[in-house]
């Protein structure tokens, strides 16, 4: 037996309670490795040394080098001690606890051994937003969407709307451009909009904040805000917003201030700055911590209790407009001590406001239950590339790295995960795919049928292409007819007849299959040609959706 | 090569800032396995596409399948990315990123599959508690140690002081007799006490609490916790205080609430009651969430923002009075909510406290530096008693267990352990080596020479023996010679020479030996005959620390 592989730790995503009576525990061994049983031994933790439950393990999905058993354990008393029992085909027995993997285990000095769940507190639990589940995402990048006031002051707009953008140039998209396209967007199957940043910035994109309070005038007033979050929730979509809590512009007003008295300025410790005062060397250097090499975008020291509790006042200024969610921009070069107190502060007044970090990279240290609810998940997003546009992955490949992203993380959590394809920062995923609609339309597929929130980005339907950043933010086509629109729709109701319950990827006969499944019904999503059982509930090409009770 | 050993996960004890501009990487590699050599390639995270440094890893230690290999990363840009190369004897090369381990490495699209650590923020790296490093702890069991008044209301005693006490019996020892002890106890060279409950409860104990606030009759007075804490500071030795947050006893005022008016009590909900009232079925069982199988220590619902609220402002009102720490009993059952919040309320108002949580089992998840310093050192002491005692390990296999706890935390928790032998709720270590005073002395070496605050149990240099709770809780000898005060003096005197640094078992030739070292010194201590190198500044029988320059 492969010991290296046998891998669980407790009060992770290997151990974690899914209600304050039942918790889930997940084993990972080998790829391959023959058990005639895998199952674990449990009970309350003061009476483990007595006696034992028993319940069989199920394998569920493996990834390149790994296979995941998967049990729930119910209990009135919800205090657990366990230890794993792995029977070979030949019935020799190993027992796996803190210990490690050992062929004989001492139960009478468990107490010191065994692992534990010591006792399902409530405030523990990852508790889903309810509206997470069925959420369905239109992504928005404001400057290039429509522009609906034709009587703002528009001396800023550098191109015409029809022109293709480059990096610095103003096209006059703004909110009320949005609320006059909410109607199409709804019928399209969305029911959530996530808008880039929204609040005063001297550029386009607006990540780089001068006053987190005022709606910048290209996009609109205050008022408009108002007017968008009503007439979304009036037609029941949610509103998610760009928080952009990393770093600001230099233009702000307590970095101005900085800039200004230097040490003496009672907003110097709000931002990293090495030496008297903020100095900048050329373009791409300066004395003061900043995101990526841009000068001026100063990030905020939120190692400084005060600069945490401005940051938090906005969002839950912003929570107190109607906002529904807020998506967190560079959330991983952020302290955690900001996030769980921001986390903390937004729960306790707007518990179903959805948190959404931008995290590229590992992110469970993230996802514990007390800093996101979700992450942007760019680990699917990669897998879909590589898969449906470059290529470059095989249906088992694609699969095994899918699993091994959806048991990094606890179940709650992977229904609250933002899927996408493409955004505001990547490529177009229609130009990932050499401009070929039907590998568009098939990772769409999968997008739509992952556990997770699909997010879209505006324009896909037409299809808008583009390159990355600034490529991919190119201005919408109001002329052309959007190809895609129906197949959105078609997908999103699809969507809504998914067993909601587990999910995981294989590759049967060398064909992409996803599969979600609970205990009454099993709907799988096949890309390629498959033999396949069940209903048919979505078909296109050689892609197919089917579904059947169990 | 084993690719199911080799383990890395960033923002965890495997990559840790141990300042604002050093990152520490560990890498996880199979026991054996040869490599030419182990390194990282490494630079800002907006840079490594273009160019890498390189940096070679050493390996520091082994446990029982795995090679640990370590460096520190330094850099005024503390936004780290990396990504590991291992270079086989025959000069093949691979790569180990997020990714997993592979032959070739696609540094232009790093972005997706590096490891990083974004951003070092100041609020996130461990600080050690600074009186921590020197600690050198006694713990009393307050009814057993001294009766230091003698006018005070006696009748609860059940016991002469002389006799072996039952598990019920009250023997008379309170505050004032540690008061005047503490001299005594200071020449042995402790600087810390940490005594067991000491606030109102019926029980000799006092692990259910009847009233958080007042200082026990039987223990003393207000008064006479001034008075100790006084006392003890004047002579340089810090207090811990036994924190009981997990449960109460029946007779506090707001569960008695709870029984006379049921749902309708304002405490209802600070209880975890199922049924309108709480109820106790016989001895051993009740309707309402209790410590271990005792309806008489309801457990409290931490879960509930008014309990953390009140318990939170407990544990400052004893900081208020001086208390220098606080170790959190059954602290694994308690909800993480309820810690995190503790935490951040202590160390804004009290940064030096200590807080020391009682885990038996695996505890990283409370050691990330959002909840506890360090938590009891039940791991090192399992190994110590089955190395010292039980003789059930080899020196090779004890090594490779301490060395397995030692790379499960960060170096700055590692210094706040609270590493023991004994303690109130074990046998006597004297009694489990078989009442051989020469074993104990040798564990002893190991506890003081280990990294991390030794503590030992109050009586041990008489020595006092005895099983498990309660034969462990016996009476201080006032009459008997302390045999070994001088020997624990000794240690303490010899744990001040030991560099500040690292800390790793090996067993060469069979001899189990620990080893302390940092750039300029290094100290080992041989359990067994040995060739040893170095200035010796201890020996005992056949146990020696030595001590070089480096």
């Amino acid at each position: 037996m492969n010991k290296y592989a046998i891998y669980h730790t407790p009060d992770s995503e290997y151990a974690y309670p899914l209600d304050e009576n039942t918790l889930r525990l997940v084993l990972k061994t080998a790829r391959g490795e023959r058990f005639k049983e895998v199952s674990v031994l449990w009970n309350n933790k003061y009476d483990f040394a007595g006696r034992r439950n028993f319940t069989q393990m199920q394998h569920v999905c493996s990834d390149a080098l790994h296979d995941y058993y998967v049990c729930d354990l119910s209990s009135a008393d919800a205090r657990f001690a366990y230890v794993f029992l792995l029977t070979l085909p030949n019935d020799e027995e190993y027992y796996f606890s803190e210990e490690g993997v050992t062929s004989e285990y001492d139960f009478k000095h468990g107490y010191y051994t065994f692992f534990q769940y010591p006792f399902i507190n409530a405030a523990d639990i990852i508790t889903p937003v309810p509206w997470a589940r069925d959420a369905v995402v239109y992504q928005i990048f404001v400057d290039r969407f429509r522009r609906g006031d034709t009587e703002k002051d528009d001396t800023y707009i550098t191109q015409a709307w029809e022109q293709v953008p480059g990096a610095k140039d103003f096209a006059g998209g703004d909110l009320k451009g949005i609320a006059e396209k909410l109607d199409t967007i709804k019928e399209m199957g969305f029911n959530a909009l996530y808008l880039t940043p929204i609040f005063r910035s001297p550029s386009n994109h607006k990540y780089n904040v001068t006053d987190y309070h005022a709606v910048d005038p290209m996009f609109g007033s205050d008022e408009d805000l108002r007017g968008l979050l009503a007439a979304a929730h009036k037609c029941g979509v949610r509103v998610i917003l760009d928080a952009v809590f990393n770093h600001c512009d230099v233009s702000h007003a307590f970095f101005r201030d900085v800039m200004e008295k230097g040490r003496s300025s009672k907003y110097y410790d709000w931002f990293i700055v090495h030496g008297e005062t903020p100095v900048k060397y050329g373009d791409r250097a300066c004395n003061y911590e900043i995101f990526a090499d841009c000068p001026y975008m100063p990030k905020w020291n939120t190692s400084n209790p005060n600069v945490r509790e401005y940051l938090i006042r906005i969002a839950l200024a912003y929570l107190s407009r109607g906002v529904d969610g807020l998506r967190l921009d560079v959330a991983d070069e952020v302290s955690h001590t900001f996030w769980r107190e921001l986390r903390a502060a937004v729960k306790e007044k707007y518990p179903e406001t959805l948190l959404i970090g931008e995290v590229w990279h590992e992110n469970g240290m993230y996802l514990g239950g007390d800093e996101f609810d979700g992450v942007m998940n760019y680990k699917l997003q990669k897998i879909f590339a590589d898969y449906f546009a470059n290529g470059t992955l095989s249906a088992g490949e694609a699969a095994d790295k899918i699993n091994r992203v959806v048991m990094r993380h606890r179940r709650q959590t992977n229904g609250m995960m933002l899927n996408f394809l493409d955004n505001h920062d990547t490529p177009r995923f229609l130009r990932l795919c050499g401009e070929n609609e039907s590998l568009l339309r098939a990772a769409l597929v999968a997008l739509y049928f992952s556990v997770g929130m699909p997010c879209v980005l505006y324009g896909t339907e037409l299809p808008l292409t583009g390159d990355g950043d600034p490529d991919c933010r190119r201005t919408y086509d109001w002329a052309a007819k959007p190809r895609h629109a129906l197949f959105l729709r078609e997908l999103a109701r699809t969507r809504t007849l998914l067993p909601d319950g587990e999910f995981y990827a294989g590759a049967e006969g060398g064909v992409l299959t996803l599969v979600r499944e609970n205990e009454t019904e099993r709907a799988a999503a096949y890309f390629g040609r498959a033999k396949t059982e069940g209903e048919v509930i979505f078909e296109f090409e050689n892609v197919k959706i089917v579904k059947e009770k169990k």
